[in-house]
């Protein structure tokens, strides 16, 4: 017997049933939106990565030398694909471009509760536009498709955050600081102690005063977000204040205010964030982690070769999506449904067949006995697809040209003329014949 | 700027909706069957497939050592993954068990016109049953999603085999045979010239009489193959003829007959397959490979450990079948459709953002202004994305509480109440508004 490797998961079809639900719900979502599919590699040159997030990424991938001596990698994330995309074809693309794609990604790192080495995305990006209504079309869809999932503004909530008022309060600063390192801290900042997160700040170069005026400032309430211009004193902040007050807005507008909670602290963890950055959380605080996050990344097509493109993307997780819809009692049934079993009783399977494959031509799902099994079998194995309606095929009744029409979960059932069925209705049961 | 990796495809908007139309398709004709869906890793360990295959299918595998010390491997195909998944849960699992999966694959191997490194299929197996009926289920699928595809018996047909004929053919012959060389010579018979092929079957151990013999055998007519049993008089080769005969025989019940042709000189490459097995073709020969094939495989489950479990299936690839659907014409249109562009005119977002609400609850694909652009980029855009209503919201119509619907095809357009748009109408256009 083979295992399967730590960290992958087989789904099967009960499994598989809800996840699929939650990824059309999704994918619609974003296709009323004007969102288009794209389908991407799995594979990708290790070098992108390593470009973009420094030469120590490689030891979370899935990177390896192929047999022509390419370093290859199992792509970790979309985002650095479909800027390559963008780069390619920008000339041919009309924008905003808009794409959406569903599909696995794989990172080396230690499996835990909603967390796997390989992982389902629906990533969803805008490239070419800057406006703060591409910003709020993000948070946009990503509200509605939560919303489409059954979820509530009671289950879930947009922390929503601003890069450059982060990065331009540190710049306002009379010190030296790190920049990088001090957006880390923030981004750590509601899973560590006050003290240690002060710390983090002071070994990135604030004063410990400074260090608890900064935390201070991001305190600040949405209506209040002129503090933050007035203390700065700098364009950069009054820039970034702006476009993040124009995004809420905007997203106003869009109807979905009502989710974005102002939340400077929420910082993450990638480093091509430079505008709003955005995560949804569960309201409730029961999945303690963020369950997906998004924001803008300005910069990344340039740095990757291409004319200066603004983008803005997000791309929820669908292990911490299902743990969140799970505990607010929307996660979909996982079971199997069947409209119609076709049980075969004797030789009967050119009446069967035919019965079956006019049902199918109706649209509906439809089982018939393929393995030569007993009455009582059959009838079992339709139980256990959850078979709605059996239409009973047997030797005797069809000496009378009749067939029998059993609703499975009354277990009444009624005598059909074979050539009457299914006839003109679009989908029989026992309640149209019985 | 990047590349992508040689052998892998990017695929843009346009293509991937005419893809994603097709993978619908196969996977809602599965669905009616009562197929269901199963989600599987990309990687497993890569002593499964050597087990399976032998030492020296390592080379054409994307086969590397994960940061744990795991032999790993990008899967070549989904047969023994879901033969693994059977095995794990043989007990819980209700028989026959239907699977249908869309997914890529990986193999390493020099890329060709319809053969990629990274390829698509949709693999639709079912396991537990031996019955005939199991196998023309298989073939009445195939045929059912083709001509859901567009394509008719003019296009394609199944060239229909059996391994155990094969076999016990070769075992009726006085000689010493190299069974799996034999039939790895019949698989390239229509490839190679005759006396190359005779040459083949002499070096695994026929004499040059009987590989002529031999040859002539399989060239019998489907009415004919009694004479197989006659010339073989041995058990195996008369269960093998009466199964074939059994399965075409079901396959008339299930109407997919007509798409099979007998040719015995079908062989499949793949070593585990033990009864009937198929390969679809080009009917016009103008794509020559075949387009995909399937057949049975009724001792996997047991050498993977598991409890006999007799099995079946088939798996289209879609670059060799998008090369046949594009040479029948029936590939579906790669561009994009939109239903409704809500086209801003000076500050009237929220108006505008009210309307495409409106209109997506309906369901309809809706995209409007992200990016702060002028009428005619606007309406340029709208072209591109071929729009085919666009709503224009103006400041100055707003004054007189009014949109304007602009049907894209004639450019015809019309006023109409803002407070009525969309109204109760599900889809409204110019031609219900002019």
């Amino acid at each position: 017997m083979y295992d399967r490797l730590k960290g992958f998961r087989d789904f099967y079809p009960g499994e598989m049933s809800a996840r699929r639900e939650t990824i059309d719900t999704l994918e619609e979502t974003a296709s009323r939106y004007g969102f288009r599919e794209v389908g991407t590699p799995a594979l990708e040159g290790t070098q992108m990565y390593v470009d973009k997030s420094g030469e120590e990424i490689v030891e979370e991938l899935y990177a390896f030398e192929d047999r022509g001596g390419r370093e290859v990698a199992m792509t970790p994330e979309l985002t650095p694909t479909v800027a390559r995309m963008v780069v390619q074809k920008q000339q041919e693309l009309s924008k905003p471009i808009k794409w959406v794609s569903t599909r696995p990604f794989w990172r080396y790192e230690e499996p835990q509760q909603g967390r796997f080495r390989e992982f389902y995305q629906t990533n969803v990006d805008i490239f070419g536009s800057s406006d703060p209504a591409a910003d709020a079309e993000i948070l946009a869809w990503a509200a509605d498709a939560l919303t489409g999932l059954g979820l509530t503004g009671e289950h879930f909530e947009f922390r929503v955050s601003h890069r450059d008022i982060l990065g331009g309060l540190l710049e306002s600063f009379d010190a030296d600081v790190d920049t990088e390192a001090a957006i880390r801290a923030v981004d750590k900042s509601d899973k560590i102690e006050k003290a240690e997160y002060h710390g983090l700040l002071t070994d990135a170069g604030l004063s410990y005063d400074q260090a608890e005026q900064f935390d201070d400032l991001l305190a600040v309430d949405a209506d209040d977000l002129d503090e933050l211009i007035t203390f700065a004193d700098t364009d950069r902040v009054e820039a970034a204040v702006t476009n993040l007050q124009d995004v809420l807005a905007a997203a106003e507008d869009f109807g979905v205010r009502e989710y974005c909670t102002l939340s400077l602290e929420t910082a993450r963890g990638l480093d091509y964030y430079t505008g709003v950055v955005f995560e949804c959380f569960d309201s409730t605080g029961e999945v303690s982690r963020s369950i997906f996050g998004g924001g803008r990344y300005d910069d990344l097509i340039e740095s990757f070769g291409g004319q200066p493109t603004p983008a803005v993307g997000v791309a929820p997780g669908h292990a911490t999506l299902s743990l969140l819809c799970q505990r607010a009692g929307v996660w979909p049934e996982e079971e199997l449904s069947t409209d119609y079993y076709v049980l075969q009783v004797g030789d009967t399977r050119p009446v069967a067949a035919r019965v079956a494959r006019d049902l199918r031509e109706r649209g509906h799902v439809v089982e018939s006995d393929v393995a030569g099994r007993s009455f009582g079998a059959q009838l079992d194995y339709a139980d256990s697809i959850n078979a709605e309606t059996v239409v009973i095929v047997g030797e005797q009744d069809l000496e009378n040209d009749e067939l029998t029409i059993k609703d499975m979960e009354s277990g009444d059932q009624t005598q059909v003329p074979v050539d009457e069925f299914p006839g003109d209705d679009d989908a029989p049961t026992y309640e149209d014949l019985g």
